[in-house]
């Protein structure tokens, strides 16, 4: 008998990171995992995001341009695989900047005001009236990147949701315009792991405020880190009983540690009382670094190799050059504007 | 004796028009017979800007797709020559959308709120809160359009001056980034002709108020142009003296008509009284049929050609992307993005 079935095309997805750091355990447990497990189903296209980046580091462009390889490198050490996923670099994507153009041009900067994720990111970075009018905009521009790939599925936080709403919209009103559907609605596939906090218990990670630990970081840097944890601050003495809650240790050990009735046995015991700080970040410490230690032997190697990190976003640069000229070509034709 | 004199680069001018109409004989008196004298001095490109058309007509884009050629028989029906004068369209170099992405990231939104031209703009054109963005962002793709030819000398009008400023603070701040001068700075280059009148003396000149002399227009449309010509309201009888001033039968005649002497003995016998406006209008009418009969003549023999015309964008535009190329990878590597 034979196989009448069709073949189905993989459902498309798009994701990335803003290039302006090397990436962390909270990149590791909020979307790199789930990358490494959805290339194998998915047509997965992971774009490095350098032009989004210098939306609002424009005066310190070394801080994108010297991150590129790093996250390149990260994304490799950790299991994405060229083969199955396209590594893409924003800003050898031309079509991205034409698109945005054209879509912009269908947004009002009234819509772009009433952005919540916009209004507080605006707010969270401090930038009053003099934001850059690229990161004013940029909702426009991460709509021609998932447009441009006809993305439908874009695994983000839910504080995102408003930005694929926009992109939803510049959707119905493109194939409004051209009277067919030329471009394909996209929608969320929000993460289950909830977002993994900094070391500090406190703020956002980041670089500069050193609470959080890189995909990277060395055994020292590791046992620095799990050393200056936020636990309880309550729990003065080994022998009173400890508070789980808002223990970043044990957050830690609950997204890393392999085996959960260990680590289930440690909360019981330190919220009876007769555990220390010491003794759970020991095990912490253990945990990281056995799992970091092949992450990290791979990273270096990558990054001895630089001309090997160039040739994987070449050719993934390539293959979405392609991809997304094509979508340009049928925006263009909205327009009328295909007459070369 | 050796001529050791090296040959000085042409000064480049970077010039053109919005593909939203055929172009009218306030273009001409404006800006075309001076691109004409320039070509043969000068390193002229003139840019046919289909997606700064776009940016107020994305609801109606048949409006730009379908003049694009006509702009362009216009240019070549007035003594525009592509041997001397580059003549490209604007969506064919990508890299004018990519130096827009850039050049973005250094322009506040609150800078671009507070440009006069484009405030006037606005209001003209009764935006309000729901101006596009892109139309509100033009400043900034106007400054990637000059910059990417290395244009210093840009043929305005004097509402145009704000644009320019724009332009050079964005030169200045990407030379400042660089470290070194890898823009130019451009100098306006202000018309001797004051602007032309519409035919009804009030409005501006639009296809939609039938108030402007196209080019292109047949003998009917340019008599029935003159015809309805606003004069002197208050000259009721010939034997009355009439006005000059305002009298737009005398503003174009003073533009248009070769014979001076003639002109001024008309106004002459005008204000003493005795001259009737029809007597007036049909010199005029015979000036501008004679005017526009070979212009016409070499325009519809243009646009029999269509593949003509596509052709001269066609080498233009592949000129331009060279040019235009080179200044992104200039910009790129501000940034530090010529990596791949």
């Amino acid at each position: 008998m034979q196989n009448t079935e069709a073949k189905q095309p993989l459902t498309r997805i798009l994701t990335g990171d803003r290039a302006t750091g090397p990436l962390h355990l909270g990149h590791y447990v909020g979307s790199l995992q789930q990358r490494v497990a959805l290339q194998y189903t998915h047509d997965q296209t992971v774009l490095v995001a350098d032009m989004q980046g210098l939306t609002d580091n424009a005066n310190d462009p070394k801080k994108v341009s010297s991150n590129i390889l790093n996250v390149v490198a990260d994304y490799l050490a950790v299991g994405i695989d060229p083969n199955y996923t396209t590594i893409c670099l924003q800003s050898q994507l031309p079509a991205l900047a034409e698109l945005t153009m054209y879509y912009s041009n269908v947004v009002t900067v009234s819509r772009l005001e009433r952005n919540p994720t916009v209004k507080s990111e605006i707010q969270s970075k401090g930038f009053g009236r003099s934001i850059p009018t690229g990161f004013f905009t940029y909702p426009i521009s991460q709509a021609a990147d998932i447009t441009a790939f006809r993305a439908t599925l874009i695994p983000v936080g839910d504080d995102q949701l408003p930005m694929l709403e926009q992109t939803n919209e510049i959707v119905r009103k493109m194939n409004s315009l051209a009277g067919k559907e030329i471009l394909v609605e996209c929608q969320a596939m929000l993460s289950n792991a909830s977002r993994l906090p900094s070391t500090d218990g406190k703020n956002k990670m980041s670089k500069s405020l050193g609470n959080a630990i890189n995909l990277g970081a060395t055994e020292k840097e590791i046992k620095a880190a799990v050393k200056s944890m936020y636990t309880d601050p309550t729990h003065l003495r080994i022998e009173d009983p400890g508070q789980i809650e808002g223990n970043i240790v044990f957050t830690y050990l609950d997204a890393f540690h392999p085996d959960k009735a260990l680590v289930a046995g440690l909360k019981e015991h330190y919220q009876a009382g007769g555990l220390g700080d010491g003794q759970t970040k020991k095990v912490l410490e253990e945990c990281l670094l056995e799992m970091l230690a092949p992450i990290r032997a791979r990273r270096t190697e990558f990054l001895a190799d630089k001309g090997q990190l160039i040739e994987v976003l070449r050719k993934g640069s390539a293959a979405a050059r392609e991809r997304t000229q094509e979508v340009l070509h049928d925006v263009r034709d909205v327009f009328g504007l295909n007459l070369l």
